[in-house]
């Protein structure tokens, strides 16, 4: 197929379980971030059901709005996988069997001892026009086909598979537009409120300027994230609205750029030679995953206690029985006593502690749910403990107090106190 | 409004951050999840940018698709938010400022202490035949109208006000299809691929049956799906249906039906009156998080102990430094000797231990990324262990670890050991 540029993508993801809400979709989002990196610009995300007319409209109208496509799931094995059909149907085609893709599905078999079944055999389908892709993590090849001059790459579901064949057959063949470049930044901050810093930006946030800048609100964090998309790279116009935005929020930026806050602690962590250790009461190891979701974290990351149980908070982190008994379990005293446990336990540098009632239950007048206390400990003995009075369900409570503790880290990191933050009422 | 009948919808989420993929959109699968529990079925998830044209669009073809449209996002203070503008727009509407919305927004920043900020006043416009839903837990009021004939209720983006709107406001006015009913029943097995499920199957998974069998397959666990619309609930037939299934699949179902792996794990220890403990090394917390996502799953998790650095796995769970040297903190020998450990510091019935490589670093010929270990200890001293063999991304690996945790447990409830798992190795 001939050379051709990539500039606008639809991501469609297939399935029933995802239409019916019994599984996440993390492909598409996953794609949008290595297209937007590339210079592609994702201009919708679509789900489906296990429908072939639906996925044949969709993809023939994607093909109208987009010069790509990209297609997760509905290429396993079942009756229900209609990836091939409907991508034969958009191309105006027939699917034949692809002989290279039957051996390496054999081949997959084969390499774990395993007979292949014959209900296999209809995945080294492939429209007659188009190519597949090997699959060396799964059974299911990927398909490559053209639609109304759209490319089209159909990769299976599993993010394992989808991830590792992108990364192998489709970034490569990618073909960003010449001269066309889409750049960002961002700087995401604590402490102030949307509205706040929209009031700030001021004029900044016009849609029609050539750099756009938008914010962001997810748990405590604020972003604004600034966007330039032109006939070339032009550091310095995007570099004057970004050190703008940062003089309007100065003292709250609690990091910049792509990272998640993980990443960006990890990397403090590492640049400053520190480590830290957690002890979660109500996060139940949500800060300890998030930090180890990081490739890399164990130079940083010592590791925690997940002092759920009462009885855990003493034995492990050794809360004194009277400081539970006196203010609860949800208290400033006890979270204090808990990060100094856990530099105890674990010689870090950094400990935070995290205690709270996340709810929907065990909430009280005094303590409705949403009251959690935030610790950071330093090795020196310092502490600095904020209270926080949070809204929404059990989930939010617990990723806003997770975003708290690595909030207070990443200013920790840097030796500064980080400012107050959004709805810490002490 | 005049009441309606809703049956099939269709889910907008909108913004920047979610084309961009600097967001995972978890919002559209919360809704559906709930739509489907009210028998109203999900046709299409549409995610799109800040960009009012494809916003009038997508609402305009929705409306033909559907007779329920429910958006979230875009209603903040700022300029980049533009769902109002595209709601009047699809209505053919023009924006007034609604007194009541403007004064809870007021209400609320008084209640906090702090000043309305200028720029939220926008936030109360809304189309002048819409009507404003009252937001108790943010700035952003919903709106209500009416797009050619279909509803379509537009939602913050914030997890934690969407949801709670959807359950005061939304969800009490759907008026679901008169004996129209969406029956689903789910059977999750661990052991057994896709495809030799599906041949197991037969011909129960035929598109043109009146109950529809379909399997999806995460982390592991190869979930058999079985759905039944029609005009009234016919137990028999969809029960007859979902026993044919669990025959065919006999001695692999880890557990049934909607909750999700951790929620029937904290219902199942709960019914036996057993409590849990685990011990993480490469899932560094992510197993503790799971099972505490869970609401009331105190009553049954213990805690847990982070043993990230290998120095930890001694001091807190007392592996003998001599296993390690010996067999690596990879291992079998280290693997159960976390359990025991963490049994003996918990006082737990259970106790999981996950010790692998979670990649991208760390790997060796003996050892490459994705071996993990999971091992199960029981009080009395009776533990198993199971090496696996992962492949995929970080994220995948220990998400597959997790699954492999909580289907050991599941099974070990019930006093059953579990198959051999997927990727099992020994």
């Amino acid at each position: 197929m001939k050379p051709r540029t990539h500039r606008r993508a639809v991501i469609l993801s297939l399935g029933d379980e995802l239409t019916l809400g019994q599984t996440l979709d993390t492909n598409a989002r996953w794609i949008s971030r290595r297209l937007v990196d590339r210079g592609i610009l994702p201009v919708e995300h679509v789900t489906l059901p296990d429908d072939l007319d639906a996925i044949v409209r969709a993809l023939e109208r994607a093909a109208r709005q987009a010069d790509l496509i990209i297609s997760t799931g509905g290429l396993g094995p079942t009756l229900d996988d209609l990836t091939r059909d409907a991508l034969a149907r958009a191309m105006g085609d027939t699917l034949v069997e692809d002989p290279a893709s039957l051996e390496q599905i054999r081949a997959w078999f084969a390499s774990r001892g395993r007979p292949m079944v014959g209900l296999n055999a209809v995945q080294a389908l492939r429209p007659t026009r188009a190519a597949a892709i090997w699959n060396k993590w799964g059974t299911a090849p990927g398909l490559v086909g053209e639609i109304e001059g759209a490319m089209c790459y159909c990769l299976p579901g599993p993010p394992a598979e989808m991830t590792a064949m992108f990364a192998e057959a489709v970034e490569p063949a990618l073909a960003p537009p010449g001269g066309i470049v889409i750049q960002t930044r961002a700087l995401h901050t604590v402490g102030l409120g949307e509205s706040e810093i929209a009031t700030r930006l001021g004029a900044l946030m016009r849609r029609d300027a050539v750099v756009l800048v938008g914010t962001t609100a997810s748990g405590g964090i604020v972003s604004i994230r600034i966007r330039r998309e032109g006939p070339s790279a032009d550091e310095g116009a995007i570099d004057q609205v970004a050190a703008q935005c940062r003089d309007a929020v100065a003292g709250h930026v609690a990091w910049e750029g792509d990272p998640t806050a993980a990443q960006a602690l990890v990397e403090a962590l590492r640049a400053h030679g520190q480590r830290v250790g957690v002890v979660e009461s109500c996060t139940g190891g949500l800060l300890g995953a998030t930090i180890t979701d990081v490739p890399g974290s164990s130079d940083v990351f010592l590791g925690g206690l997940i002092t759920y149980a009462n009885e855990l908070k003493r034995s492990l982190a050794g809360v004194d029985e009277r400081s539970l008994d006196a203010h609860g379990a949800v208290s400033a005293a006890v979270a204090q006593e808990m990060a100094r446990g856990g530099l105890r336990a674990m010689g870090a540098d950094h400990c935070v502690a995290v205690t709270g009632i996340a709810g929907p239950g065990g909430g009280s007048e005094a303590k409705p749910v949403g009251t959690v206390f935030v610790c950071h400990g330093r090795s020196d003995g310092l502490t600095d403990c904020r209270q926080l009075r949070l809204t929404g369900d059990r989930g939010s409570i617990r990723t806003w107090s997770v975003n708290a503790a690595l909030s207070m880290l990443l200013f920790a990191c840097r030796g500064e106190a980080a400012p107050g933050l959004l709805r810490q009422v002490r």
